[in-house]
């Protein structure tokens, strides 16, 4: 085996007296002072949020809390009913779903976003730079990622205030340009109305804020484990698992003729 | 199999036009002016917080997001090592292994101080009540949760300020003092310190605040996955992961005979 | 922080021309030489088993693979469903919840077998001893892991099978007596039958071939883990998970006035 | 939500008196009978498998059972150390690092073969179309997946032997002929030998019984399981988590002035 360099963590140390996070000692500059949203930017960007940073990046995180019963809640609850004893198990099996068919559409539509403008000129126009992203889609025949929704067909609701929030604070800039860009070019070569997505607001506005894309699907994570703890709560009052396992059985075996 | 009860959840909905969380309008009444701490505390207790409350709920979350180069963040970043495009998946190993060691002996000491003042009447002598849960753990030879500290052997210094934040916002009742309660009989019938740490001040206070003790390892699970995500980071950047497997793996089998 | 002591494994090494796990040579002595059960007896048992060993050990895995649509099933496929470029994140996802409701109970059974035998001298009565831990665990008011089964209630196919095995293979001793002899006394004092199931069965059968209690459970992970992968494939065909996403997902809110 | 079709699944059934597995009688066809690998084979395939594709597939099993002190053995003992209660989710977090790293390398050589020979008359020259994969890799200067290996530098020990075994069991066709072909094109275009690794004669012995590619992470994936399940059982006797952590933490953070 080759010699290994030696290992360094920056985020965290501690001693008999001390716990220091970041830099900021966590009893007197952080517990009481800074909340969970800015304590993970801190996490995430080693210095605490000035107060437009920190009002969208909530506004971010906020959204990606809770999608109501999704995949991930589901599985979350069905691990419950096996393991009441581990609810950080039953959390942990709902975020194992978070790949690349939700979180990760986000994840690539930040990843294109802030690649595409790092590797333009500052006078770069935004329309010509879109069109060609939308040509480059359409040859590979692949989904724009940030485009669409099954459900909000007219438009999905989050978007608009989100780009409201970065625009308030501050930081409605290129990529939330480009992110609208884009969907202007695609709703003109495809004949149809694919409207942002909070997928794709979401991109543009965490670019916007610094966020590199590989973090945007661990915002994703940090979020949605608030919400599965949500969901394990109420199962454990009020379940549903059991009956939603019951019928599937039942189902998916009666066509056997037994 | 027996015919199940319909299934119903009560914490969020949407439709083509509205996505509802706990009754709030999401994009007019979440995004942009509730952050990620209060927007837990809403999945959680079903409301916003009033400001006192956020401000103790946000201290309890952020004492819990980073531990520093714990059990956890190496089991993140070994998984994150083998499977770097499924960066939920090394939140999820990580997340695992909060269980009965760590994180239990929180949701230990709330459901103690829990369970021991439901039972207990009005008036009831916060000593007499304390000595005897002393003396019930010395009977089971039970190490008592939330006291002492491998490392802080003086006291945590996170323990002082949570309480300090809580008195400061109305929510130093009954569990806080019977937390320190059960620290002085502890100490007495010892001999020797054991100082309240900040487990069983996070017991003590969330208790106040009125969050069940089933909640509590949620909390740590909810704020650990922030942390992990910080980790994951850092390990792309400036990884450590490779270091610490070639060097265990050399030292575990250097003993045999070859 | 302490010195810790030295590392050390004694599972499996290898260098550059040789690959040794358990002390064999895993080219020449292992692979098209041993089986898949055989090669998990290996790796719990250090060495390999006798012919008889092998057949009741594979009985007993074989057992465990295979339970159909349960909830460690559906959790599976819903992770696949969000991320299915991560088929070992769906498979560990499912494997979380195989805790104590349903694995629990075969490592409960094993665990009390094995704890009451050791405890007794080798002339024990064993239909006294029956009865004393039957009658412990009805003044506990706690159920009696191993007995009863909510589907198969006229006797679980599986367990006089696994009877049969243990028996033709010389590992019929103690403790399949003594779960035989708990079933009856059960019977007797509940008045009503409560047949020994499979996870009683295999409790009883895995302590006869020297299975400590702690790795039944560990047996029946393995196990599974290879049911699930068969879940995924399926899933991959044809699958099920949006279905029973969007149906849970419809239902469980449709009571919200909107 | 659309509507959704019915579910079904063609994996097992039970009713009160029977419990069948891919058409067989769980406790009269198979347990007793069937060893783990052939369980597995059932599982994937639908059927038994013939007693040649039995050594053969068991031999692909046993050889991804164990391979040390790997980065999942560390994540599955760390989150033993901190959850000892749930064994499962310690082999939960080991199996989430199968990812792209190490169970992808055999998952894409095998795709690669498959969708090679599939497009590929039969009568293909097996040597051409090696030299035009070889060269197409080199094109987009990606790795060759299942040649190579840090340790085994001289070959891997593991491949002769598995393509001995497929040899010896009429297994040896045209994915090995050109595993083998494009072993000796990379070696005459890069100059150096870059025998096939364990990982690339698994790739092509899976194709040649008939393993979808889809399918070879998840004999990965459940074989791995079996070897995780020993690794905890070392861990619970003899531990080694709590000192690399210990001296992971201690040097990572012994660089901060403090």
């Amino acid at each position: 085996m080759p010699n290994e360099p030696a290992i360094r963590s920056n985020i965290a140390w501690s001693d008999a007296e001390r716990i220091v996070v970041r830099g900021l000692d966590l009893p007197s500059e952080i517990i009481g002072k800074v909340n969970l949203g800015d304590m993970a930017y801190l996490e995430i960007f080693g210095r605490l949020p000035k107060p437009e940073e920190s009002t969208v990046f909530n506004a971010l995180a906020v959204t990606l809390v809770e999608h109501g019963l999704t995949p991930s809640a589901i599985a979350t609850r069905m691990t419950y009913l096996g393991a009441p004893e581990s609810m950080q198990a039953a959390v942990a099996a709902g975020l194992c779903g978070l790949g690349t068919v939700f979180a990760g559409s986000m994840e690539e539509a930040a990843k294109v976003l802030q690649e595409a403008l790092a590797a333009a000129p500052a006078e770069t126009d935004i329309d010509a730079l879109a069109a060609a992203m939308v040509a480059d889609y359409r040859a590979r025949k692949r989904t724009i990622p940030g485009l669409g929704h099954n459900l909000h067909k007219q438009g999905d609701p989050r978007t608009p205030r989100l780009f409201e929030v970065a625009r308030e604070n501050g930081f409605c800039g290129r990529y939330v340009l480009l992110m609208q860009a884009i969907e202007r070019q695609a709703g003109k070569v495809t004949g149809r109305r694919l409207p942002i997505n909070a997928t794709g607001a979401i991109a543009a506005v965490a670019s916007e804020i610094g966020l590199p894309w590989i973090a945007t699907r661990g915002l994703a994570v940090m979020a949605r484990a608030i919400g599965l703890v949500a969901h394990i709560l109420e199962e454990s009052r009020s379940p549903m698992a059991k009956a939603i396992w019951y019928r599937s059985e039942a189902e998916a075996t009666n066509h056997i003729e037994k």
